[in-house]
């Protein structure tokens, strides 16, 4: 845990795996007086490629921002790495799209207000005005676009509203509408979504029936990245419940109530705490 | 828990459900001298079917078995049930079909050494020589049926085996060979196989290097009975591990070890417990 | 699960144990025509005592209640037994104690709002007027009483309005006030309590400090009725989460926070469910 | 995952936490040639402490051990931190002491025989003769050393034979004898203890009992490292298991048997793989 007062910087970055390279980004760091606070790193063999984290404290770097950023880039032009560097006094610009169901939303919110999360949620997105009083209550723009008659029309509706508002992240708390590919091709903003089973188990509709029918003795469910294949972008974090031939099927989607939520939450506050590395089909979750 | 010194009868029956099932069941047990000291049920609403388990206390039942056994039948047709009457002085009979990972054999010949399963393990079949000293070691009879060559005559030297041996439990401990259909329908006894993967996800081959590959977080291991479908067949019981990044392959492979021993074990304790009732795709499992 | 549009009523009885207890009690439903839809029971051997929990339809019997339970109870004094009879139909009565944490409060409010729970939530007790608006915003009454001058006074106060509401169930959602023996010895009402560690570890004062300081790799939580010793009561409900050393003392509180709220809602619905017989420090708890 | 085939060095360290700590010891490897693989940090911030592991292939490392020993030497008194290397062709030397029960035995030796630990268990110790045959089927020398006469000439025959192997790890595989204060002091070894119960709740003897007459709704085992207070070294890891009212004191046993094998086993395959620094009362276990 991170003391809110200071200021910090932390690095996401991911290249070929190389001898040295934990030194010379950590001897890069301490150099220009960073304070490294967190550094956890992970090679991954078959790949043969390295992920990185790195936390410091910026109290003694001299460097501004923009400085900082030029000098970095010729390191990681050395190993032709992907990086990026985040700050913490600026969050993750947030949107949530949601259906009718409010438990997703709720708890994000929630969360999010008692500084569990590190986001501003900009703006709510619905195709149902149902949820329009709870996202009054925490004083977030609600904005209605139904999808049903004109759905190209409505998702550039969503995607002006996104870039309007400078949001990076888009959160689907239990959204009933797949996003079309063009959509998602297009979206410049991480997406991610919360499905009701324990992925690859019961991918597409329903799958509490899915699940009741064929009998499972436990339940489960999928935080994800969306990527243009439904229900197969890669995976931020799963959960699972017990339940019993005593469960009826609303008890299922009872029990997956709390799942979905804790999951969609956890998912949410690593991406939000620059925790994630999607690689592929798969995510690095330094947790 | 019951006193092992007390013999016990255990009643599982099935029938459409009805008014007066648990009164008029628990009635003719009491009026014939049982003491019921466990009496589970359920009634699967969707199918309008009912399910009990019944143990009773058998020392001032005044009918022998078969005249027990006589009467109850008259009450069983009247609600068209389906039932079996167990007797805690007859074990099971079971057989164990292994290849060459011991974790399973070996997890269920010691629990049944110290009593926590309740079996006569008859014999051991392998179509590899590798487990034989382990076989030898808790001095059960080991029979290596190679099947590379003939399947059909293979399966027809261990049926005759099972046959000879009044084997009514067939337990599959990570045996590598998929039972052909015909010998499935043949078979007069129950099977039950333990699969290395968290079903209805990884159906098939290599079930961990599949889970490596989609990046799940989460792997499980599923226990059920086999029937002609492949991995399809009603689970008894499932169990999971949490998962990361950090974890290889062979990670996975070594969690998952555990996963499968005690999951298979369990489902082994609920069925020679006759705790289990099949019901189409799904199992009651009174616990 | 149970449908709603049924009156079902609901028995929970416990004596010393004996031959014919099921066979009786479920008897006499039926030849009262009552359908019998669950029937669960425990026999403690330690303590020789009996404990069942029996629901039935009541549609086609044909004595009221009064009647019916005028009948039942010659047969419960045959058997020396402690019994009550609910109605569907007829919901606890409860009040809610809070102090300044929202998380425990919101839960239960939510959920039963949704229909989760099976409460009429009469009003809400605090000794802070901080969750005031989150009464309001579910319409429960919310009454302010401080304790910090004089406690017997304010719990005379508290009395007198349990009883004016006719509160059975009294649900202390993280009220950080302990009640007075003499208080818990008046009070006609079942006390459900939060602790916020898995007790009987870490009683007392700033467990989770406790936790952080003992080193422990898992925390919990643990719901259980109060009664004149604190923190004593019998357990309803308990729960869990993995830590490490990454945690500080503010993660566990925000990892308990989550456990809180799950594991004193669990405990409610038992309760309000009539599932939970507690018997000396335990409980039964028919799930 | 580290292949085997290459040799890998592991540093261990703990110290003062100050700034350029990650950067100069991933430096001073990358310097002489050491390929990081992995590296692990943790800062305790009430106690201003720094702990790292590292993980390095040795392979273009020009230094001998000695002398990279001694190079390291000077940059640690520079932060007055304490260390330890380990070199993977170095096994860890172990001794296991065990009473009557087989199952963490059985566990320990099965896992270091397929390789999943890395030990070489010289030698058992037993105060009972009955699991000899077990020591046997393994190989391990098996040692009978009474204690019920002369306690402290016990455990001087223990030490001997411990100091003769060479032995740097003690696991006590639910060894019933508390060792003397004296003993514990004197022991130049890590010892590593499996209690039966989730440390602190159920300290002393009998802790099943005390569970079971508590009423818990889930129990535990906790393995530690042994310091001169019973019960209260430092924990390396626990687990949990759900109980209800339906489980037996003998339920317990056998539900807490399948937990202190697989904590035992999880502890001491962190020691072994040098993932553990003991820090006052508690533990930094780098997964």
């Amino acid at each position: 845990m991170i003391e809110k007062t200071q200021l910090i910087a932390t690095l996401l970055l991911s290249c070929a795996d190389r001898k040295g390279l934990v030194a010379q980004i950590s001897q890069f760091i301490f150099q220009r007086g960073g304070n490294i606070l967190n550094l956890d790193e992970h090679v991954e063999k078959e790949e043969n490629m390295f992920f990185t984290r790195v936390e410091w404290d910026t109290e003694e770097v001299k460097l501004n921002r923009h400085e900082f950023e030029l000098e970095f880039t010729q390191l990681a032009e050395k190993f032709s790495a992907d990086y990026k560097i985040f700050y913490s006094d600026k969050k993750h610009q947030a949107a949530i799209f949601v259906s009718k169901y409010e438990h997703c939303l709720q708890e994000i919110l929630w969360l999010n207000s008692i500084g569990e999360l590190e986001a501003d949620i900009k703006l709510i997105v619905s195709n149902h005005p149902d949820l329009e009083p709870l996202a009054a209550q925490y004083k977030i723009p609600f904005h209605l676009i139904p999808v049903s008659q004109n759905k190209r029309e409505a998702e550039a509706a969503e995607l002006k509203l996104l870039i309007e508002n400078e949001v990076d992240t888009v959160i689907l708390a239990r959204y009933m509408q797949v996003l079309s590919d063009e959509c998602e091709r297009e979206f410049p903003f991480k997406i991610i979504n919360i499905h009701h089973s324990f992925l690859p188990a019961f991918i597409g509709a329903n799958p509490y029936r899915q699940a009741y029918e064929k009998g499972v003795k436990i339940i489960g469910a999928t935080s994800h990245y969306v990527t243009a294949d439904l229900d197969e972008g890669p995976i931020i974090e799963q959960g699972v419940a017990r339940i019993s031939h005593k469960d009826s099927l609303k008890d299922l989607i009872s029990k997956g109530r709390e799942l979905e939520r804790s999951v969609l939450a956890k998912a949410v506050k690593y991406h939000l705490a620059n925790r994630v590395l999607p690689f592929g089909k798969k995510t690095i979750v330094f947790e």
